[in-house]
């Protein structure tokens, strides 16, 4: 009898609970062993659920749960920081295997919980903190122990990929597609984790130091959210065929890595164009398996807390033991150099007597761009440029916040502004 | 130490070999072990294959590597049946660990092989059969552990998926797209186990068994290919905004499943729509997690090899332990019945007077249906109906080969026929 010690009974804690009770053949097939969850922490023990759960089992003291002697692993999927943290870092030094879903804590403290968990002799995984339940970090896990891993992207965030879907799929503006988003649950109050992209950057960071044995903090990933994107932008990338996801990004060269969450133009025929609503994809580019891309239920009570069970699956047959996360303190961020492209960009001033004095300064920084529309607004192609040179240049315009959008496009079709076609530039930000 | 002896030394054989020479310490570190592959059986030992081999470890009889006590896994990629079917076979009763990449004879054996494996102790994986580097197999398996998986489908063969891109993308004709496939290497001589189905009949059949824990042979699979599609057809697809893909499916009901190889058509904005040229995609259908795809290169060496290596790292880690494939003979095949759709229908006899005999026939078939188009060509869409009556009233028909084409319509925005936009029908079959 393998026993569970559950931290936390919301959606995906009850997700989990329920799997646990309902999948028992299955479990015991997968396993050998009868799995039971014999504590769950709650907040409150008297609330009702409608899980018929045996009260006994609920405590509202973490402690009663990470110092019994009797419970092997512990999930938390509480959600939080600092608790959580707290209680991951307690269990493992009590020789007890964590699961957890929580891409903070993780990205916060991803070498020193895994320092922590070898020198318990203990698994700690964390299948759901990335891409709910799609099978992500195993399958990164699976690449690397064959393949240098150099590339790796995502859509991470569903409530963002929902977003982008409705306005352009419904040409809603990114404020009435965020209200949609609000009414079907898709978004949280406070929407500025999602829509900045800081949910998306801690799920690149925690990929990147996986795939490239580094520790990616938050703060190594540049962040552009998706909240500059207008009508008129979106109207362009049709016109160019190009479809705007939010993108997490992390590649490698030495001993170098750039990470960045920004919105990317892809064509629309490409497989990331196809991800609408909240479904998520993950790309993993091996140098002998090529490009493998992983897509599913990025969030939800069901497909989450199915990954997290995988986990204790993989917990329980110890086949946690064959992937080993070695931190190596030589490979570092730097910055976004490594992120290459031509960039759409459009500048929409609020006196259009601006945009020459813009034009302006851009063909002073040296940048080689073609200006589709300069009439009402200022919309350009760049040449291809590097990620930090581009965050240079659109600093030192120091533009007016909510002015401008600017996107790299990763195209087959596009790798110079000859490609755009300008035959049909008149149909351009009209 | 690992001792491997590798029957084949053909293109995947090749790149295992290379694989397991070049990345030795990432191997060390996924196993714990050194892995050497000691003997290898070729046709021709002193044919040149600039891979720089130790001659002596060469043999041109097979009994040298199966009978060798100190060998532990046998790599079987040598492709073709009896032969193949004998060696693995004898190399499981001499208790010897399998990995092969031989889709034919696991689909025909996958039974008995198991049986065998199982009576002795031993793994046998097969994750390079279907899906070159995709890790489906395994991706699939992890599924089975939480979740009943009633729907599978994919994208199984990277020639039949050339073809129909370059008609689709390109506008070539079958034939002009089969000779473009011919000249890059993307189609064998004979190409008929392609472009008829055949070779992604056995992939569907490998993972219908495995999903539904059932023996899907062969001729469980209705299997229709390519060869009838038109560039009338393909032109009438992009009106309707959907793209025709060549897919394998599984479904299952109770204890009747089907399977089929057909080619169906998707929205062109669907995940499917987007897999280009030689690529491969799976679809896994579970009850907790959601719907899984998995994309990636379904053939060519590197991938290819890059899978069965994996299965190497999994029979010396054990973890091929964690799954075990049970047949149940009460789960069978039900016809193709469980697939259901709206199906797309052209018709081009020799003569127009034929078409309103057709119509007739259709007509008292009690199916109903709407005429697109009727000058020259009979093209129409059918209300929903499931496909083994379809394939009955197409069998009534008695149509002369080669002047026609039908495919179900598996579309979201699609669902009957008065879904399809008729005010554009002027432009269908002009």
């Amino acid at each position: 009898m393998i026993k569970i010690g559950l931290l936390g009974l919301g959606t995906v804690g009850s997700g989990v609970y329920e799997i646990i009770r309902d999948k028992k053949d299955k479990l015991k097939k997968a396993t050998g062993k009868n799995i039971e969850i014999s504590k769950i922490l709650v907040r409150d023990k008297n609330k009702d659920r409608g899980l018929n759960i045996d009260q006994s089992i609920l405590t509202e003291n973490a402690d009663e749960i990470i110092n019994d002697p009797n419970i092997d692993i512990i999930v938390e999927v509480m959600g939080g920081i600092d608790k959580a943290y707290s209680y991951i870092s307690k269990s493992l030094k009590n020789g007890k295997h964590v699961v957890t879903a929580n891409k903070a804590v993780i990205s916060l403290h991803i070498d020193e919980l895994h320092n922590l968990a070898k020198e318990n002799n203990k698994g700690l995984l964390f299948e759901a903190s990335v891409g709910g339940g799609i099978p992500v970090i195993k399958g990164l896990k699976e690449a690397i122990k064959i393949n240098d891993v150099d590339n790796i992207k995502g859509i991470l965030n569903g409530t963002t990929n929902f977003i982008l879907s409705k306005m352009c799929d419904e040409n809603l503006s990114f404020d009435e597609a965020l209200d949609l988003a609000h009414k079907l649950g898709y978004a949280e109050a406070d929407p500025t984790d999602d829509v900045e992209g800081y949910d998306a950057a801690r799920k690149i960071s925690i990929l990147a130091s996986l795939a490239f044995n580094t520790n990616a903090s938050i703060s190594d990933v540049m962040c552009r959210g998706i909240t500059s994107i207008s009508p008129l932008d979106i109207k362009n990338f049709k016109l160019m065929g190009l479809v705007a996801k939010l993108i997490g990004s992390a590649t490698i060269d030495g001993n170098e890595f750039s990470a960045s969450v920004e919105p990317i133009l892809v064509d629309e025929s490409a497989p990331f164009a196809s991800v609408k609503d909240a479904f998520n994809i993950v790309s993993v580019e091996g140098c002998t398996v090529g490009e493998l891309q992983f897509y599913g239920q990025g969030a939800g009570k069901d497909p989450t807390a199915n990954a997290v069970v995988t986990d204790i699956i993989d917990i329980i047959n110890e086949s946690y033991k064959e992937y080993e996360y070695i931190c190596n303190d030589s490979i570092k961020s730097g910055g976004t150099k490594l992120f290459k492209g031509n960039y759409y960009m459009r500048v929409s001033p609020n006196n259009v007597n601006e945009i020459p004095k813009i034009v302006n300064n851009l063909n002073k920084s040296g940048l080689e761009f073609k200006v589709i529309e300069s009439d009402k607004d200022l919309v350009l192609i760049t040449e291809q440029i590097s990620s930090d040179q581009m965050e240079a240049i659109m600093n030192d315009l120091d533009l007016p916040q909510n002015s401008y959008s600017y996107l790299r496009i990763e195209s087959n079709n596009i790798s110079s502004i000859h490609d755009i076609d300008f035959g049909n530039t008149d149909s351009f930000a009209m």
